[in-house]
């Protein structure tokens, strides 16, 4: 296409959007991430000599377009929600404006990075809204799709509200804490599991978090753990406390907490893992099972239960000689008809709160600044009545991305924004099942647009 | 862990297997995969000054470990299944020997590949064996959970039976045809359907494959398709056809099927897509819709239904002091019970033929020749009452690995490895609701030294 697009079109420009049109896990927002990547992977974008002699021998295309990948120079500009944004179906997540054929070329790569960082922060959030605030640590790397699944699923999962990674790779590489316990394979290394617990506390006196079920958690694992515990304060040392991997982990921690309480370690921590997501956190809190933190391997870094953030690019407009010409995609699904035009999206509060009561999308050059807006539904599902909005103060959810600066915001700076702006969304938005349908409107303007359109095609 | 072994066990050599217990999609086996990147990694695997300094910082290890670490030297032996065999839960997809220390270093890295590339795989020959032999065009790059998970989700695909992949680094790095056709904003980029798909007719009049639902399939895409394919083939080109993206797909193909062929463009093929499966791909082909392509997004590459393969890294033996040592791990779940020992495992064929019957599992140091064979179900779930077999050929499934050379088999010889593998199994094991469950057996020698090793701990 791109080679197409240099060919037939070489002078225009075009804005595409990319957006989502459903939320994993039937959730009622995404968070944004992967911005930081999307931005270092353009900086470096080129088309090195193995990558032209490939192209060649493909005998497909134009030697213009092959020494347009040669000289390839980004020329595009990019708005975007920051990281952590929670955000809504059909508002951009990210606008590219740039030569036609360059800002094809980009959809892949943008679609992939965004689509699975924001799946997972997406999950995160989920499941650290289930555990209520104690610590939920990324165990997932062997089970990632892929080593870079992995890695920067585990940056995505900082974002969305995990504590620490298992994955010391993107401990490194983000400045994560690295955390994790003993696996099975420690305590089977050894003659028996006193002695395994034992030569571990002794490396690790003061992280010495034992994995109790290799044998038998409450005839085996918690009394040889309470001896190492007891070996430990008689040393001056204090007990971390245990993990539980298999059972019945509701039953299994009751059973712990009374055993551990009753030996005197009040404060050794219960930590389990084994399949978890956030239905079972609920159900496993909601009968009050003693669990201290949590950590979590396939069901978030993959995000099992809904394994796809379907983003979309679509093309909002083109600019040729000098005009803005904005495009629809129809389709006879009502859902994937586009939004046209050069649009800005809008998060509107009430009058000087920071209580955020709906979003609006509206078209680049309106002006959204409190005065009575007439609005409609932006479902395409819903019935088109509109209304008229008044008394708010609009925040606009894009900036522009300098892409001549790498963007050097921490993950837990990232993670504190989006709890911020998590926080501005009513409590209905937020729960994890039924949650409230938060209203995204398209102003008139828009609508009016892109009925036009739909009318000249139809 | 690995800092520890170093300081309690420095001299203990270790035997782990990689396995799973569970196919995904309720399948009968998984179809291993990702050998070679394995092979890859290892053959690489370091760790450079900036990881030496972060190991350093962290202050939880030795200074013999990072020693340790600064000198790495692989000293570990693989044997493995060759990539596109066919196997079933419990069998070993790869077992590893070498000094503890490293082989539990090794757990993340390698199940992480091997889980993602198999998964990938054994989903690829679902959708292939619904699709029936139609080409079946892997198109899910946007929708992958990273971007190695695109690349090597689509070397997965590959072995998996897709004939071609829309991801052109994959194409590039891995030799695959690059495949895919125009996207809708090639349509909105010109004022017309009709002017879009006669630029892209002008410059690949060969390779015109035109896609025709950005406004109407049958009222504008197929009608406009056609007159472009009346003005190729008077220029002396075929035509190649049209795809068909959204809308319902059985309706829409049998409709255009029909318009195509009325205006004598009988060969002109159908590709579709648009969130396909191998359940989607059953009905269509059920409702006989005339569909000659597919391609398959979101829903291969990330194996949507069942998202994740949980292949687990088991200690299988320690050897101290010139001592073989058996290892298990007992759990409350039956399931999770391990198979101790160093094991072998074995195909059984019809003797003379190419059918094989059955798997068994058996300790490394059994002949197993086609003499009778004292056998048990190795279900953890099933009742153990020992068979004995007789009359059969047996077959090794795990070869050696060698680490010191690159495998350069390429991938379409993989897939054509596993047609074969495939072939050789019962037809009610391969289909893809309700298989039959293939028997994996284990040894009596393997079933008694497990049961012995449970005897001794609980």
């Amino acid at each position: 296409m791109a080679n197409g697009f240099l060919q037939q079109l070489p002078k225009d420009r075009a804005t595409f959007d990319i957006f989502f049109r459903r939320v994993p896990d039937e959730g009622s927002f995404v968070i944004a991430a992967g911005l930081q990547q999307v931005v270092g992977e353009l900086q470096k974008l080129h088309f090195d000599a193995s990558d032209i002699a490939y192209f060649k021998q493909l005998k497909l295309y134009d030697e213009a377009f092959i020494d347009y990948l040669a000289n390839f120079k980004l020329d595009c500009e990019i708005t975007a929600v920051p990281e952590g944004t929670p955000i809504f179906p059909r508002e951009p997540l990210m606008t590219i404006e740039g030569p036609l054929v360059q800002v094809q070329m980009l959809e892949t790569l943008v679609l992939n990075i965004l689509n699975h960082q924001s799946l997972i922060a997406t999950k995160a959030r989920r499941i650290n809204y289930a555990a209520a605030g104690r610590p939920v640590m990324e165990f997932g790397a062997r089970r990632a799709q892929g080593p870079d699944s992995a890695t920067y699923g585990a940056r995505a999962a900082i974002i969305g509200g995990c504590s620490s990674t298992s994955n010391v790779l993107a401990a490194k590489q983000f400045q994560i804490p690295a955390a994790g316990t003993m696996a099975h394979s420690w305590v089977e290394a050894f003659d028996d599991e006193l002695t395994a617990f034992q030569k571990w506390a002794e490396i690790y006196p003061d992280n010495s978090a034992l994995l109790v079920d290799t044998y038998d958690v409450l005839k085996s694992g918690i009394p040889n753990a309470i001896k190492v515990f007891q070996q430990l304060v008689a040393t001056g040392h204090q007990p971390v406390g245990i993990r539980i991997d298999s059972g019945d982990i509701g039953y299994l921690t009751k059973k712990a907490r009374q055993m551990l309480d009753q030996a005197g370690f009040m404060q050794a921590k219960i930590t389990v893992s084994n399949a978890l997501d956030e239905n079972v956190i609920t159900a496993l809190l909601q009968e009050q099972a003693p669990i201290d933190n949590f950590g979590i391997g396939e069901k978030l870094i993959t995000s099992s239960s809904s394994p796809v953030l379907s983003g979309v690019y679509k093309m909002a407009a083109i600019e040729r000689d000098g005009r803005i010409i904005p495009k629809i995609k129809i389709s006879g699904s009502r859902e994937k008809i586009t939004l046209p035009g050069r649009k800005r999206t809008y998060r509107l509060f009430y009058p000087g709160t920071d209580k955020a009561f709906a979003d609006v999308i509206a078209l680049a050059d309106e002006r959204i600044d409190g005065r009575p807006l007439e609005v409609i539904n932006s479902d395409p599902l819903s019935v088109k009545n509109p209304t008229v909005i008044q008394d708010f103060d609009a925040r606009e959810l894009q900036q522009t991305v300098n892409l001549a600066q790498s963007t050097d915001k921490s993950v837990f700076e990232i993670q504190r924004f989006s709890k911020g702006r998590l926080a501005q969304l009513p409590d209905e938005t937020q729960r994890l099942t039924n949650p409230d349908r938060y209203m995204v409107f398209m102003s008139k303007s828009l609508a009016d647009l892109q009925q036009a359109l739909l009318d000249q095609r139809l």
